[in-house]
């Protein structure tokens, strides 16, 4: 999760589940897609990723109301086996997409017995949280597995100074017993470039390994890191790990890699044909349930009670900080800095909204 | 793969093969079995990846004279449907065990129409280099994926001061079409063990960033890192990924992880329960296949003529230096140091055979 480096405000999640879901209204998107991609965002925000949360909904809006992303998409399948589907998204919200491919995918693994099976997603846009569509299948039994390609090619291959790829990220969720659900999420770059893009907004300084500027320089101007590249983590792993995820997200669908990949915030003309992959490994295929659950416990409770390093309070497992904000966040509201509240306040007065929370 | 710095000599890989085939039956392993492992750890070090390769054979003949590994294992499976497998390795060669658990994954993955296949792996053992079971699944028209639990605890959880989590590499490799495929083969540490390991051999410093000694301070020393713990690439995100790339590997068939797993150089006595994942997915089953070949080739092409930073002179793909590495070394034979060739020689004289090259 990010560190929250501003406090201006707390939120309830609720009210702003509610604002961002009437903003969607506002520019065409049916009532259940708004609520459901809305409680998507702002679950991000709950779960301490503000990278992917409200911070993206006006562009999405913005996209929206330039008509380069369809408010009623026809999500089809276009083509199955027992255990593939091929998922075209009618250039819907990718929220609105992903969610329906891996319901799709789930209810394909429930049937006859189990199996494990894959989804390849085309003409879809910007989903938000790897996260959140791989955790769609833990209350099924399910390891769960999404990848996708990012909405911006800012990322140059390793040796290259020219953006090619996106910072692809990826996220497994496997279920445990008692104990909550490991789950990684992760992009290939040192930090997400929506870190970046929360930074530039709150006006915030960045660290110095995070990205380069546009003339390849390291920066810790979070608004210069953004014309530039963000750099790989690990160097050539994080390259050919961002290289694989993308092709994963893409090659088995037709949707856009590379130089077919437009600029989800600089063009609000054409549709961005976004690629995910998606897919269920059921436990019960593999292991005896109660056995797998108890072994997972017995996994989290043992990295958890490692002897720690000087001065660590506590180790977490991947996943477990974010779940720990989510409870007390539903609790006592997410916190905000000033900029992104100022902007979605300004997003609501452009569509007619005041936004529920008083000032900032 | 690996940067040779030291280049004693080079042995061409068919004498190099026959040497290793010939130590491995020497302790008792079937010829056809002790050829294919040969195969297997050789192609390591044609690829350069001298980390995975022969470097690692006098560690498995000694475990396999100790009684650790099991020279003749029947190998079985317990679990099975149209989708899944679970492979009991019966402790033999993680080689022959690898091998033939994605072997059976590809078989079931073509019958009937083709399907999504995922094996987990118990009571394996080492199994070299992950890109090669991943490989396995390319002259099929599939994507392979392999991951495995590392056979020694070398890492700590984030924040830990005790090893808890072995190195778990993964690998995953897409065909192309006139192009080579791309396989990504990535260890979680910054730098594979098995580096620290050659560089220990051959008495060379490591970089400062690869590993910390037994008193959690960073070491150049290689020996002395070979005490401690290595790295986890880009600090927690390494960590998430290596947690779940052993939990992926154990949990789904009974293989052992975190405590339950016992060191594979100090420990002679009790077998090691390594497990693998394996998978594929058919790309006929997602896509036209020459539809998805043309647009791998073209996504290759843009990566590498990419506009390059200053001093580079060539953009490649991940896996493509190493298949540029192996056709070369099969015409001129692999470069080692001399402590690896060393310590060949000296396994040779064990068991009564000669080294089929020139001193050293």
């Amino acid at each position: 999760m990010d560190e929250i480096e501003a406090d201006a405000a707390r939120v309830p999640d609720a009210a702003l589940t509610g604002f961002c879901a009437a903003c969607l209204r506002a520019v065409g998107v049916p009532g259940p897609d708004a609520e459901a991609a809305a409680v998507n965002l702002v679950e991000a925000d709950l779960r301490g990723v503000h990278s992917h949360g409200v911070v993206r909904l006006p562009i999405y809006v913005q996209r929206l109301a330039a008509g380069a992303i369809n408010p009623r998409p026809r999500i089809s399948v276009v083509r199955e086996t027992a255990t593939s589907l091929v998922v075209d998204g009618d250039n819907g919200l990718g929220q609105v997409v992903g969610m329906a491919a891996m319901r799709m995918v789930i209810d394909k693994a429930r049937a006859g017995g189990g199996a494990c099976v894959f989804a390849s997603v085309r003409n879809s846009n910007h989903y938000g949280a790897a996260a959140y569509y791989a955790e769609m299948a833990l209350p099924h039994g399910m390891i769960g597995i999404s990848t996708t390609i990012g909405g911006i090619n800012h990322m140059v291959p390793w040796g290259g100074a020219e953006a090619m790829l996106g910072n692809n990220p990826f996220a497994i969720a496997m279920p445990a017993g008692a104990e909550p659900p490991v789950v990684l999420d992760m992009a290939c770059s040192v930090a997400a470039r929506g870190k970046i893009i929360v930074a530039a907004k709150e006006g915030r300084p960045i660290p110095g390994d995070w990205a380069v500027g546009p003339d390849g320089q390291p920066t810790t101007d979070a608004a210069r890191a953004l014309e530039g590249f963000v750099q790989p983590v690990g160097g050539p792993k994080g390259y050919a790990l961002t290289l694989v995820m993308g092709l994963l997200s893409t090659m088995l669908s037709g949707a856009g890699f590379g130089t077919e990949v437009t600029h989800m915030y600089d063009d609000l003309e054409r549709p961005q044909n976004i690629g995910h992959l998606m897919g269920v490994l059921p436990v019960g295929l593999f292991e005896d349930e109660a056995t797998y659950r108890a072994r997972m416990d017995k996994a989290v409770q043992e990295v958890r009670g490692v002897r720690r390093a000087a001065g660590v309070a506590r180790v977490y497992l991947p996943g477990e900080r974010e779940g720990i904000a989510m409870a007390e966040r539903r609790a006592t509201g997410i916190p905000f800095g000033a900029g992104v509240l100022a902007e979605l306040r300004a997003l609501g007065a452009q569509h007619g909204l005041a936004v529920p929370w008083a000032l900032p």
